[in-house]
């Protein structure tokens, strides 16, 4: 076994202004441990020399590769390619499949004709060797050194996947003999963090070394993942499954799913099984909900889609709640959220229905009903189940908190409907 | 004046294998950038003893302050709290005001019955001076040691952010003479980074050395920001103001915004001004559209809804698309999209509408229609525009981008419905 530590160096000042999230690193982190590869450490650096080099010196004294992305672009913020240049020595040349990829890239994709400065991007030190880059037109650059091995990526996430999919990874696996590694991860809804530790505690306790608990909060569910790593696959896959079928049991009240995936996914393949279509209606989720669905390869099969009634005149034509309704009880109510699934079911012509009505924030708050008032509903034409729910703080998080708890009250509610 | 370094550390296995996306930082980084603080490194560590060391040592060597998140829930995974302890010495005590809290939060909030793991988080060294958590139950802590501040806050958005807004930052303003610090951004659309650093080329040459120009690509946009720093506010102001006017000269045609806001703010504050209102119809962004626009407070005053029509059967019953439009030209297709605009003008009863219909992928597509294929139309009563556009690759990314396009083109009808 040859356990092999990356370290991820990703640089530009745009990360330390925070006006770009890093979303990379979280995604390169997920591919190299689906392949039995550790990520040690994660560092950002602004597009500055002396701190790229002193990034690279640190991160070579504990890692044995070194994936950077980041400065590659044509524009003169970009310096990753100058410092690589100076830092393992060498001279520019321009690369021909590179160049041939610019050329491709300009005519084939952008349709646009090409500039000096996008072909000076075909240029790498002769010192590495190019990683095409079928996606845009910085090529990747890989460098060895003392054993090490430093590949050098465009920021660009589209770009920097294709050339960890297609070039890294296989390069990765046939140079080092990777261990096995196994996740097994389940998901929570309704529990807080700290019952859940408790409510586990010993099976915890128990756990053999070789097996990791992580507890992953976000937005009111726990991920649960057990993470076990080592030489023999058959034994260790055994050894999880045998404890991940313990934790099952002890959570089983709260469990939306016992795979690595989301809400929306638990509740799409809910559905698909089923046969059923959903549709919604929301108001104060303003298309969240349908989003996340809608954001899932396939969902066309079972979701219908959506009357985003922002406005109460789209409430009483569309969905046809009663203005009376409207007027007595408000828009955030359980009437309405009632007549929201009604008329959804009825328009959209769908099986299930989910709607959202509530008061998101920073303004329309009152003393009777607070920013963080929030009614959902969801149901079929047999039956409804509405609800109440106190968010409190920012927009952005109610509206994330309703659209979670909505597809799991409707997960709960198809549950029930059998 | 008083440069300040800031590092950042996150420590979670959650980041290291890429389950949760680190988005605390780029807020932390953007906030102590208004505030003229510039953040140096940022790094992510595991949950374990020697690496979270390591990092306090090597950010202690380059940083005045150093902010750490994470790594303090009330479960066993969670080290962070026994590492400071070791690291700046002293022993556990309970800190009065952090049980309160603690209570507070489970009776008013939360409305749980505590257990005794809660009570515990209200324990910290006492080498730190506390800082209260009015949003959970995990206390900050603020320790000094030879001139250097470290701040250690839970990784819970909404708490660090309430934190650093409500405490971390004032003291930081209190203690130091923070230096003057000023951006100007603007946001365009339809051009490529390279072309535009050929276009703005000798104004990037010509700028003084106190002034960067950053270019921060983003789906189909470009954003640039100037930054300067120094001492002098007015005198910074006036050099930033006028290097600004003259980037905005050079950059008209593709300008979106000469402020630092997204799209869909830069499109609904148009619609806001000319007091006209808004709906959207679609097909392949399933609400994301409607998703992006009613993220912002305030949306409701100039949007009124969507009709999410992902099925074709919603496309007819309830956009009244002609059947045999969508039997004849697809639903993805120029008619069916002009249709969908004409609809919903009438449905929705707004002033504008914008329609999408595409193939998202990964399947779907066609030797015709290939993935990627999107129509989108955007018009009012008097008129209707409608462009093809073809992207690649993944699903995300083309519903991003297909957002991004559709919203401004309805930002260029805007401007040409004068």
């Amino acid at each position: 076994m040859n356990k092999i530590v990356v370290s991820i160096i990703t640089i530009g000042d745009e990360l330390l202004i925070g006006q770009v999230i890093d979303t990379n690193s979280a995604w390169m982190a997920q591919e190299l441990n689906k392949n039995g590869i550790w990520v040690g450490r994660r560092v950002a650096v602004g597009d500055n020399r002396e701190d790229i080099v002193r990034a690279l010196d640190e991160e070579s004294r504990r890692a044995d590769v070194i994936l950077i992305t980041g400065g590659l672009g044509p524009t003169a913020d970009d310096i990753t390619k100058p410092v690589l240049l100076d830092y393992f020595g060498g001279k520019l040349v321009v690369d021909e499949g590179a160049l041939a990829n610019v050329k491709w890239i300009f005519e084939r994709v952008l349709k646009r004709p090409m500039i000096e400065r996008n072909l000076q991007q075909a240029e790498v030190p002769d010192t590495c060797t190019v990683i095409q880059n079928r996606r845009g037109t910085a090529p990747g650059m890989w460098f060895e050194r003392e054993g090490r091995i430093y590949v050098s990526m465009p920021g660009v996430p589209h770009e920097m996947k294709g050339m960890i999919t297609d070039s890294v990874l296989p390069a990765l696996r046939q140079r080092f003999q990777l261990p096995h590694i196994a996740h097994r991860t389940l998901l929570t809804a309704g529990i807080g963090e700290s019952f859940l530790a408790e409510h586990i505690k010993l099976f915890e306790e128990a756990l053999p070394a070789s097996i990791k608990l992580a507890y992953l909060p976000n937005y009111g569910m726990v991920r649960l993942q057990l993470t076990i790593r080592g030489e023999d696959p058959a034994a260790l896959d055994a050894e999880l499954q045998q404890q991940f079928d313990r934790l099952k049991a002890l959570v089983t009240e709260w469990m939306v799913t016992d795979e690595d995936i989301t809400m929306q996914e638990a509740v799409g393949r809910l559905l698909k099984a089923k046969g059923k279509t959903l549709g919604t209606a929301e108001s104060c989720t303003g298309g969240y909900i349908a989003h996340l669905i809608t954001s899932i390869p396939g969902s066309s099969h079972y979701f219908k889609g959506s009357i985003v009634s922002y406005d109460n005149a789209v409430k009483t034509s569309t969905l046809h709640v009663d203005p009376q309704t409207l007027e007595t009880d408000g828009a955030v109510s359980e009437a309405t959220v009632r007549q929201m699934v009604r008329g959804a079911l009825a328009v959209l012509d769908t099986d299930y229905v989910i709607a959202t009505s509530g008061i998101m924030g920073p303004d329309g708050g009152t003393p009777e009903k607070p920013v963080g008032t929030v009614w959902v509903a969801v149901g079929n034409r047999q039956n409804i189940v509405a609800q109440k729910m106190s968010f409190r703080f920012d927009r952005q998080r109610n509206i994330e908190l309703t659209a979670t708890n909505a597809l799991n009250q409707l997960r709960i509610f198809m549950a029930g409907a059998e």
